[in-house]
């Protein structure tokens, strides 16, 4: 599980900082690849990454504004051309159905796999065994989404050797041992699946706040993640004009990371404006709140380990 | 005037050649620059080269594939961010007003100049004291319009000194000579204009053949232009996949180009298969037909001089 940071500039693009896109690699927990955000010439930065635009299985949009979507189009055509064929979802505000829509069929792109688009609202909008996402409303001017992602806890795996070693075969009881049940052997020994079935391990949490104003759904999407990615367009002395355009500063930040407890926090969706120097202070502005910051450039790598 | 090559690719993005761009750098003729298609990442070009969002006046579309369109709208919203006020016209197929409409509005994207555009046929199809630019359909399975660029003729400049040697101050005189009239001085002296302005100086001719099939209607376009920029999507031996997927080779590009008896052809909009050593040899196929033959690559720039 990998956050892999495609786009890390606000509004428009620089040479530095593309618009927005985050992938999160799940190569190795499913295969695949999720998307946030999907900014003009995510396809572009893609190419200069090990991502395969067939194995992205799902994007999720935070809200409308062009630096965060004009990119979909393209990169939904391009996906179809290098053949892939896999069922692809799109997760976001209202209108994200109608902005596709209208630009695949004037531009008469034809697909080569089911693509669905799910406009969402507030709360569990995706759950299977192995991942639940939850959304919420930011404060953004326009509806802007943050999403919560929980990874299940791995059941802990059954103690073979321990079984052996009091000579039971492997065979059906295995399996019912290690769904946690109790089982009477013919000799009457009664065995229970819990004290041969190691800890469970925790899942990873994720918290991608999109673009905001400081905002208490943030703190809540946030609570005890392992990484919080959050915007932090502005510095903190443009605080009034962060509030302005509906935008945080790098303090503001920093004290959700602290109000929810998170591990570690990724400011992302920084103004152009900030360059080389000014980076180090925007950091240090953060870490007198919260140390454990960093800040986001294009094709910055960061690994979610398990506990 | 120049030609300034933003995306020479065909299709999708690749790392050496972007989605179809081509600007018309106008800085000496009007103080403008016309654009003609816009792929995905255009603006991202742009930043690259000398370019002002601002300063683009007109941006004429060939047709609406997404590797010529999906650029349109963060462009437009990016020339608004840079504080472009002047009128943008843009030109093109049925369709691409819903295209933009619906793509600035689904971002709530509020420019801060005037937008026209204007969906077109073919023929005339803008015409000033300085410029004509005529549309022809071409051969792409979908609408698709190649532009003809006319510069007219800059008027002779008036022999001033020839006018003093014989003793004829500065005057409204002056002025009705200049625009050819004939002039009968007080004593009697009969002047006629055309002894006192210098030759025409012809203006420039270029034809922009977006995506076709080899087509009659690009040979009339491009008569006697100084410069045509035709597609040349395949190498010759890709003939039968060029007409299936309406693209031209080179070859074809080549004998457009000699029937049209254009001074100079460059080749655009080339297949990512090609690289390297392979475009020595489209190259020569090209140069078999006619020799005056160049492959565009992306920033590559074209200046077009007078005669
Ligand atoms: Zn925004
Ligand atoms: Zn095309």
């Amino acid at each position: 599980m990998e956050l892999i940071f495609l786009g890390t500039g606000a509004g428009v693009p620089a040479k530095q900082r593309n618009v927005s896109a985050l992938a999160l690699d799940l190569s190795n927990e499913r295969g695949t690849t999720w998307l946030f955000d999907c900014g003009e010439a995510t396809q572009h930065q893609i190419l200069h990454t090990t991502i395969k635009p067939r194995k992205i299985e799902k994007i999720f949009i935070t809200h409308l504004h062009g630096d965060h979507i004009f990119g979909l189009p393209g990169f939904l055509g391009s996906r179809s051309f290098q053949d892939g064929t896999d069922t692809l979802t799109v997760y976001g505000p209202n209108g994200i159905k109608e902005f596709i829509e209208v630009s695949l069929r004037v531009s008469c792109t034809h697909l080569k796999y089911p693509l669905e688009i799910v406009e969402i609202n507030e709360g569990v909008i995706f759950e299977d065994e192995q991942f639940l996402v939850e959304a919420k409303k930011l404060e953004h001017g326009i509806v802007c989404y943050g999403y919560r992602i929980i990874e299940k806890d791995l059941k802990g795996s059954l103690q073979v050797e321990k079984l052996k070693a009091l000579g039971i075969p492997p065979g059906p009881i295995y399996k019912k041992l290690k769904d946690g049940k109790t089982v009477t052997l013919d000799d009457g020994t009664i065995l229970h699946g819990a004290d041969f079935v190691g800890a469970d391990k925790p899942g990873r949490k994720l918290a991608i706040v999109g673009d905001t104003r400081i905002s208490k759904k943030a703190i809540e999407l946030a609570l005890d993640v392992d990484v919080l990615v959050h915007e932090a367009t502005f510095g903190k002395e443009d605080q009034i004009i962060a509030h302005n355009y509906y935008h945080s500063t790098t303090e503001q930040a920093a004290y959700v990371a602290k109000e929810a407890n998170v591990k570690k926090l990724i400011l992302n969706h920084l103004s152009s404006r900030y360059q080389g120097e000014d980076l180090n202070q925007l950091l240090i502005e953060a870490q007198q709140i919260f140390p454990n910051v960093f800040i986001a450039f294009d094709f910055y790598r960061h690994e979610i380990t398990r506990k």
